[in-house]
């Protein structure tokens, strides 16, 4: 195993050539290079083509050794068979890592230039993602190697969740979905036919990288089965991993196998082995979005006691069931003083259990009286709050107080709210603001067990 | 029971008194009159109000008895105390129905108010609904006494989904979440505290309501069980009907009877019998709508094999583990001919298999022949086309041609997409033909698995 699990430099490169950068816009290599340019990368940028002197203004060179600089990571977007010929040059020049963006490799039975890419990686030690791969994205750092021009696919804005997947189609749906999110992205890392560099290299740098708080990822298949076990004892001893794994029937086994070649183990054995080291497995790409919400904000939780205020008693009684259905949480009894405050503070018509109905015409005050409540009563560990906007009372002065609220709570606290228009642009206000926002009681619910679970399993293992 | 079954007088007045219609902006009787005024409806309007000689422009009177008209439809939203004065000026002046939108009756211990408000209309025989309930709307006839301004509830366009709730919440939620669909609705009905008309009356009215394709309900009880069963026996032969309870739990059960006093029978026995008649259960909200969307546009299914276009290798195989996981769904085996067409006309890079993935750069050119193809092919008998529009070669090209495509389809056919804005235009662009999008592999299975199941209840059963 070579010692690749430091990406740094392809994470944080201070310069990058793209090799195959085009002034033809139907090239992937015009595209990573115009998304390099529109994204204000700040360090320095070559382009190398053997026949321009110059792409968007950038002065372009024939070769990589032609570049007097050091280049920490090179994009490679070539027809596959020069890739081992320019990795070659990479490596002669001392570029630092390379990310192989070209198809044409293992996945359509060209083994033999595979293992040529890898022999060559090897040889010079220089980390190299791919090939057939999206890449990778950091915010942060602007590098940006994906070949999907921005008007298509939404880049995510700085946040702590960071998403690795095998596939380009699972990992680009879900970098479009995030970028409708409010908790952002550390690093995103899609690494296709893993020939170098594989999941278990990614794992062990993204668990030991601080400015990710959360791993999210997408696999069909781990190769390194041992590895990735000792790994999988440290990593949730650090932060959440969810993780959504393709193949988990046969029918989707058959799939995987056509589609990446996985030799996927059986999903029982796969399972095992998440639930006994703590990862949250999602079953479905809106689930890991789900998850990877409540994780990116939500601070440990006492219990599995929720408290619920509401200003519609319908979609209260759906949480209560869907709490019901979960197995682990409970709708949580109210304290004798909280019961006698609300009972003083409330106007008669609401009903003092819980979940807290509120009433359709509550507004900021009632919400605010309630939560307050909540969040002094011993009996309740977990806040769902559950705001719908068309109602006569809610407005945007609640969407504040719930943001203004949650800043001063120490429980974790998410909001449900269902609608159209007015209701997304309330939406967007709180999640933008950090609180994390669903849209129906099952997904909102499912995250309140999966955070009580992940805490669980940190606070009882050794 | 009354003979309340027929609501057509609630649906399509050609005349409308609005009852507590006001100037003040604050009061529902505003908000109502002025939501008539802006769906433009074109039947005979009259606000009544002690206090005004009129409102928006329209003459006002002080009673409803003095309005020379006769008036199908009243609305009233005037003070609970009020109610039954109102409603036996109503009965007097030969008023043909009335909804009841104020609330303070049963749902507050006035069990007296209401019991008072059920003698009046059935000593007149005028079908009344609520008290304390939304009301109707209808796109069609335009009647909408929602007392909810459009800016925070948008109202659906015309469509084949009917849809019913007990709850105001979800009810104006569900509503709300309509208006983004391209499937549109037939009729609402909000019906509150059931005083006079129940779910049994409103379900028999949608039963034999031509315009309406689909029913979907939300309900947290049934008060006349026996009369529901008669019913059920035969509603699901005429229509799909979708139901969603609340108070399925120990926990939701509880809420429900601090919400509607419901005093609901066991999950168990409901589920039995909505089982038993070919209903279709939702768990969830979102569920509901999954489930309308499909059974709005989609034709019987012959079996339930499934061929699967993908543009994306890893979201096909998430499709095959949803359709492995739902127990009654088969990843379809293409036929000799349909593999050798495939062969023949794709480039060598796609996998002769099912998911037929047609790669990131497929056009609507390959989108077609895949489809085609599985249209032709006698093992498939529904079509899931993935179209991801973050790929480089998806753009709306590939839309007009799924719709294009749609049109002659006899296959039930369904599209899952994932995305941000990009994705979410094109999204629009075919639900609004017609085209049943998903946002997930799950919901998208889960649809196509109730829409066989219900065509096999209703060809099954005698």
């Amino acid at each position: 195993m070579p010692n690749v699990s430091n990406l740094d430099m392809m994470m944080n490169p201070r310069s990058v050539a793209i090799i195959g950068a085009s002034k033809n816009p139907d090239k992937v290599g015009h595209v990573i290079l115009q998304n390099y340019v529109n994204a204000g990368y700040s360090g320095r940028l070559y382009p190398v083509n053997k026949d321009a002197d110059e792409i968007m203004g950038l002065k372009a060179y024939a070769r990589v050794g032609d570049i007097k600089d050091r280049i920490d990571l090179a994009v490679i977007a070539v027809p596959a068979k020069f890739v081992p010929g320019v990795l070659e040059e990479c490596g002669k020049a001392g570029v630092k890592s390379t990310v192989v963006v070209s198809g044409g490799f293992a996945e359509i039975g060209q083994v033999k230039l595979q293992e040529d890419l890898v022999k060559i990686a090897k040889k010079y030690n220089m980390p190299t993602l791919g090939p057939n791969c999206l890449g990778v994205m950091d915010p942060r750092s602007r590098v940006d190697t994906l070949f999907l021009p921005t008007f298509k696919l939404s880049r995510p804005q700085i946040g702590g969740v960071s998403f690795v997947a095998q596939s380009g189609a699972v990992g680009s749906t879900i970098l479009d979905l995030i970028s409708g999110e409010g908790f952002g992205l550390s690093k995103f890392i899609s690494y296709g036919n893993a020939a170098h560099i594989d999941e278990v290299d990614i794992l062990e740098y993204l668990m030991n990288d601080d400015e990710t708080k959360v791993i999210v990822m997408y696999i069909e298949g781990i190769r390194r089965g041992r590895d990735f076990v000792e790994l999988a004892k440290k990593i949730t001893k650090k932060k959440p991993v969810i993780v959504l794994k393709g193949g988990r029937t046969a029918q989707g086994m058959q799939a995987a196998h056509s589609h990446t070649a996985s030799l996927a183990g059986s999903w029982e054995s796969y399972e095992a082995v998440f639930r006994q080291f703590g990862f949250t497995i999602a079953n479905d790409i809106s689930e890991l979005l789900h998850y990877a919400k409540i994780f990116a904000s939500e601070p440990e939780p006492r219990g599995g006691r929720i408290g619920i205020v509401t200003n519609g008693g319908g979609v209260g009684v759906l949480a209560a069931d869907a709490i019901g259905n979960s197995g682990l949480l409970k709708v949580g009894s109210l304290s004798d003083v909280t019961k006698k405050e609300l009972r003083r503070k409330m106007p008669p018509l609401v009903n003092i259990s819980n979940p807290i109905d509120i009433a359709g015409d509550a507004g900021e005050d009632r919400f605010n009286t309630a939560m307050s409540l909540l969040a002094d009563d011993d009996g309740i560990d977990m806040l769902l709050v559950i705001a719908l906007f068309q109602t006569p009372g809610a407005d945007s002065t609640v969407a504040a107080r719930l943001i203004h609220y949650k800043e001063n709570s120490e429980k974790p606290m998410i909001v449900l709210t269902i609608g159209a228009d007015y209701t997304r642009m309330h939406k967007i206000m709180m999640e933008s603001a950090g609180l994390p926002v669903y849209d129906s009681p099952d997904a909102a619910v499912k995250a309140l067990k999966a955070l009580l679970m992940y805490y669980d399993y940190r606070n009882n293992t050794p």
